[in-house]
């Protein structure tokens, strides 16, 4: 049989293109700002993952053009070999120093950090505990180790005890969530969480990347939003969410960051980040911790949108936590894909979520929000999706 | 069991940094070019993978930096929802055209196109058949898939017809290899792999990282340099090596393209690559097209390096073709370091090659060659190596 076969047989996307509805791959054709030009049309953006605006920080471009121009285009190999900068160091010392840590260790895409770390810690004999809402990068890491992976449901406690109790008391564990969780935008039960593993002898790892820069003490986390900086042994996160480039870090005690370092395959044997890329989230590091009140004002600008949802009769999935990611049901899937394709159509660019994600019946868009959004901005942006809404019979 | 003892139990490092022999994480601190400064000295480069020498091209980095002025420094989301520029769409069509395929999927990082062609387009009951040098994140992209890998001894045909012929016809079949072997240099022997994936129904997926801008007319990579580039079905390549950037590529027919950007994980999952360096690779890759005797002045240098080791008696690792890289024997792992580490004190910066990657006896020190190479420098540096091999008795 031709392996190509499966290829040749997937005709969902020209099935939703020939509907008009087809949701992916809008380009940008300015700046990834609150306000985009995509596809030849000012849209309002409520779906990017750049919660404190600094992708178009002229502070932070400007260090990034610096290094470009002192630097070159790239470091043509691996951090292990000859791809290491001096200024990884400093990333690396600066982020280890701002988050509390020992050690940090860089890779080049959030998704490898997550690949890198678990198939490094996660050996034979280990288990590796999830919850099932974790990013898909955290299942491939899992997949990618020679440890066994188990599940519990979204964010339960007694499931996750009773998955512990069960587990062999000389077997190495790894308890691995989302800090705030990526489509949902629920934070983790962390005291719970590091209750449960202090009481099985497992370790934890937190993936902050949607909670870096958004909760916490100047935006260092969701463990620091639970006072348990200490008490996590891992944080994860990445530079392209609010640190506005593209990688990702993990941060440890030494001797776990040492183990890492040298026996990560997504890290040895892949090149390192670009000079430019490494100055943007430097750049966005410093600027995020000489100004902490760019947090403030995420926090502010969430809390605005959620009033202006429930002002205007929306309705969305709650959680506690005050988190820019704000997902609205729209419940199956043909009526969120055409009620995203008229909030496009009308100037708001929000992402669709569909089955696999979310149940065949619990359809959402995921809005999301960013500290240089203004009020007026949101006040167009949510008349219009609730316009849609009403004219889909949503509300 | 604590998951993190066997970091704790991790003393390989520490032992070697003791002996004065590490020979990893040489920090950079100036641009990835001809000749660095590592380490508060300068270092002749013959251990990078910048081929062409681009990273330092002035009109590139100045591509590079006009983007970022006006793009902002990232894209903040994924390709398939908020991250895709217009610019990302350019560059996959103008590669697309450059390799003579219907379509290109670009991806982050180059490990991550391996993970992301592979775990997407081999299914459960489907086989992987791959040669025991590839790359290892080629190994990690069968990991990651649901389909079963084997291996074939490095470049043995009777062994690859041996283990298609024991395949049940009516599964899927992938023969992955590298095109440029990045340790060895050598190439792969594509006209037999090609005869032998027709004869028994598989398809081909030739990764060329090593080889774009290094070999086939205009530097198009291996299957060109075959004249097979109709017979391959897959290639794959990145932008961290003679396109001064980082990322990776799939070139494919449409409909392979067309699946793999809607089913693969790494691909989804995974923040764009930011505005800059799209604007690098996409500017080296115009460079390469509109210059194509670099590619010329890169075998030059390269026969130049050869001929240089002869004259010197450097026992080198022989290969057809005229690859730059050469692999010099340096036997048992502790010459190779004490050499590797003497080189480095001498001014020349090369790579040690270890176990697993070669056997404890045959261990090597990769160097590698760029076109913007002099041959002073390269008679500087061979001189500096051949001195440090007498010295250690070593020919």
């Amino acid at each position: 049989m031709d392996i190509f076969k499966k290829c040749y047989d997937f005709t969902a996307v020209r099935d939703a293109k020939e509907a008009g509805i087809y949701p992916y791959f809008h380009a940008l054709e300015s700046r990834q700002d609150v306000e985009v030009i995509m596809e030849g049309k000012r849209r309002i953006m409520l779906g990017s993952n750049n919660y404190l605006g600094l992708t178009v920080n002229e502070d932070i471009i400007n260090a990034g053009i610096e290094t470009l121009r002192q630097y070159g285009t790239g470091c043509s190999g691996s951090r292990f070999l000859n791809g290491t900068l001096r200024m990884h160091l400093e990333l690396e010392e600066e982020l280890a120093d701002f988050l509390n840590k020992e050690s940090v260790v860089t890779f080049s895409t959030g998704f490898q950090t997550n690949l890198g770390i678990i198939s490094a810690l996660v050996g034979h004999g280990d288990y590796v505990i999830c919850d099932k809402e974790n990013h898909a990068s955290i299942y491939d890491g899992c997949k990618l180790s020679y440890g066994r992976r188990l599940l519990y449901r979204h964010s339960d406690m007694d499931e996750l005890e009773r998955i512990l109790k069960g587990l062999p008391e000389d077997s190495g564990k790894l308890i691995v969530t989302d800090g705030v969780f990526s489509m949902g935008g629920d934070i983790a039960k962390l005291p719970e969480i590091v209750a449960l593993a202090k009481k099985y002898g497992a370790r934890t790892m937190v993936d902050d990347a949607h909670a870096l820069g958004v909760i916490g003490r100047g935006g260092r986390g969701t463990a620091d939003y639970f006072g348990l900086a200490d008490e996590v042994d891992i944080y994860m996160g990445t530079f392209s969410k609010s640190l506005a480039s593209l990688g990702g870090y993990m941060a440890a005690s030494a001797p776990v960051a040492e183990y890492v370092r040298h026996t990560s395959r997504p890290f040895i044997f892949s090149a390192s980040i670009p000079p430019a890329s490494c100055a943007t989230a430097l750049a966005a590091l410093r600027h995020l911790r000489t100004h902490p009140e760019i947090v403030d004002r995420l926090a502010e600008i969430t809390r605005y949108a959620h009033e202006g949802m429930r002002a205007r009769g929306i309705r969305i999935r709650e959680s506690e936590g005050n988190i820019p990611i704000i997902p609205i049901y729209t419940n199956d899937v043909m009526t969120t894909l055409n009620v995203a394709k008229a909030i496009y159509d009308a100037g708001v660019y929000v992402n669709p979520v569909l089955p696999p994600a979310v149940p065949e019946s619990d359809c959402l868009l995921r809005t999301s929000y960013m500290a240089i959004h203004t009020e007026a901005l949101l006040d167009e942006a949510l008349d219009i999706i609730q316009s849609v809404l009403v004219r889909f019979g949503i509300q």
